[in-house]
């Protein structure tokens, strides 16, 4: 364990947990998904005659984005190492594979290392004929600018882009639409987030910052950047009209339907996230909201980071019509 | 917080935890389950005219075993309060909603209370002229008998018996028929866990026992009861080797197909049960066992506790057609 000998994660040699995982996830997947070696790309085993969609950034957030690879969301998830953005060259082994001559949308979440890095592969994709288009998922309303970001950050909303966007390639539509209908998700996508205990990278073994006994913190990013304030422990109510106060005092979802996620940060147990969905859900009902879909679980994590985000995606015809069609992923299978 | 105020958990007061997260799994499956208020009971919105599948047991084990109620699985499950059995009344109100007069079984993890508990409730509903089986799921070969066990203790591989006895209800089948694969299914499955940290009861606040930071133990069951050894951090590939040894050791596999289940314990994030998952995998191969279906995620938890539990199940024709057979449930859907 290289002297780590306190780290308390099932792992081998730290260098190789993005390596390794991804090869342990197509072991479990092995009928419907291919991995690139050397690229840490993960990718459906056929890849339909459509435009396809991809996605991908640092690991440490899974089942994001690997997780949302199959029938009706991506067609591959490139990965970087823990929390770092994936090179241009294993995005490039993505496009490669899932090329059908009919364009490819990028789905980024927005930080400066992958909007760089995908905007790279893009260009190089592009020199070889590859008609590419970029979406650029910021729903994070904690902060305007962050650690790692040139305006908000993108979290978990994102996991609704990939299932709009791949719903979308699916029926055969052009990379225009298909690009249209993912940037029409981003626009009434709103998430926010609070964190109660940081993650241990295995590259580092020890916590990147440090929260009291008695505080969390509010607004915090999926790499421990910074949030909004630090504060004492709160209950699930308190927690659900903070996260809700603020998405909704960001863009208008009165009277509107929408669908929901309610995702955990990885270390947190799946009954606290049920409780915090009632919440939700009574807070919601009690503002005429209507909520179409639910999603409660860990969609888009931090390693073992304890904590949840809220999001909400205002629906119309067309999106929710795509949101309920048909997907069959590891992390996600709609009928 | 009722002076509880370093507790990091997602909850309002420790006492309602197991109401709340029941109501708010509910509101997120509406369109499927039922919740019934004061038994603690999540059922089938629509129950058809078969089998009963009934399980159940303390709470505190999410999704087990209200994740699995639905098509193809359970038609309900009782939860008692967190790690404790629940009462037979609860039971009884499960059984009067599932009962379609073909008979009910029920699937008993193999703790003392669960066994008296189903048992007086079974005793209660054949007063009442409905037909129950029973039957006791051990799979956990760490230990021949336990804190809250007479015998092995039932763990994660219950979800393996809920998945067959489900399918087989589904398909119209006798009562004895459902129980009869179900026991047989029982004993084609071993299992075995690790833990790395304990978990905090909300009505606690604190760990119930201590592991060191450069300890984990080997064995440890779903409650936090003792394992077979403490011992000095493993990497995965001890890890696997360990648990498969153990399970190898305990029952003929050789030459075999299986399913497996690399099951999470709440706080460990999937990343991890990937690798853990590829070194399961790499072992199986090596010793010519086949892996017909893989299950990675977490299905038996013990609220936040770190660590993981192994799981097999030999398969023949009729358990692999119904291991394979169609279901949807919220933590498990199969095409």
């Amino acid at each position: 364990m290289k002297g780590e000998e306190y780290m308390k994660k099932i792992i081998n040699n730290p260098e190789d947990v993005v390596k390794e995982s991804l090869e342990g996830m197509q072991m479990a997947y092995c009928d419907t998904l291919d991995y690139i070696p050397e690229k840490e790309v993960i990718v459906r085993k056929t890849v339909k005659d459509k435009v396809g969609v991809i996605s991908g950034g640092g690991a440490g957030h899974e089942p994001l984005h690997a997780g949302f690879v199959g029938r009706g969301m991506l067609d591959a998830a490139v990965s970087g190492n823990i929390f770092s953005s994936p090179s241009p060259d294993r995005i490039e082994a993505a496009v490669n594979r899932v090329n059908k001559g009919k364009g490819i949308l990028f789905v980024i979440k927005n930080y400066s290392g992958d909007i760089m890095n995908f905007g790279l592969a893009a260009d190089m994709a592009e020199l070889e004929g590859i008609q590419i288009e970029s979406v650029v998922v910021k729903d994070d309303v904690a902060v305007q600018d962050s650690t790692y970001s040139t305006g908000r950050r993108g979290i978990a909303g994102t996991v609704f882009v990939h299932k709009i966007a791949g719903a979308m390639a699916e029926t055969g539509a052009s990379l225009s639409e298909v690009a249209g209908v993912a940037r029409e998700a981003v626009s009434n996508i709103r998430s926010m987030g609070m964190a109660m205990t940081p993650c241990i990278l295995p590259a580092v073994g020890k916590p990147g910052f440090v929260l009291e006994d008695d505080e969390i913190e509010i607004g915090m990013g999926i790499h421990g950047e910074p949030g909004i304030e630090k504060t004492k422990i709160k209950t699930a109510k308190e927690v659900a009209e903070i996260l809700l106060d603020k998405i909704l005092s960001d863009y208008d979802y009165d009277n509107s339907e929408v669908a929901i996620l309610v995702n955990g940060l990885g270390g947190t147990p799946l009954m606290e996230l049920y409780i915090l969905n009632r919440e939700v859900q009574i807070l919601l009902k009690e503002k005429g909201i209507k909520v179409h879909k639910t999603l409660v679980g860990n969609y888009t994590t931090s390693l073992d980071m304890t904590g949840c985000s809220l999001t909400l995606m205002k629906l119309n015809d067309k999106l929710r019509s795509l949101l309920d069609a048909s997907c069959d992923t590891p992390a996600l299978k709609i009928d």
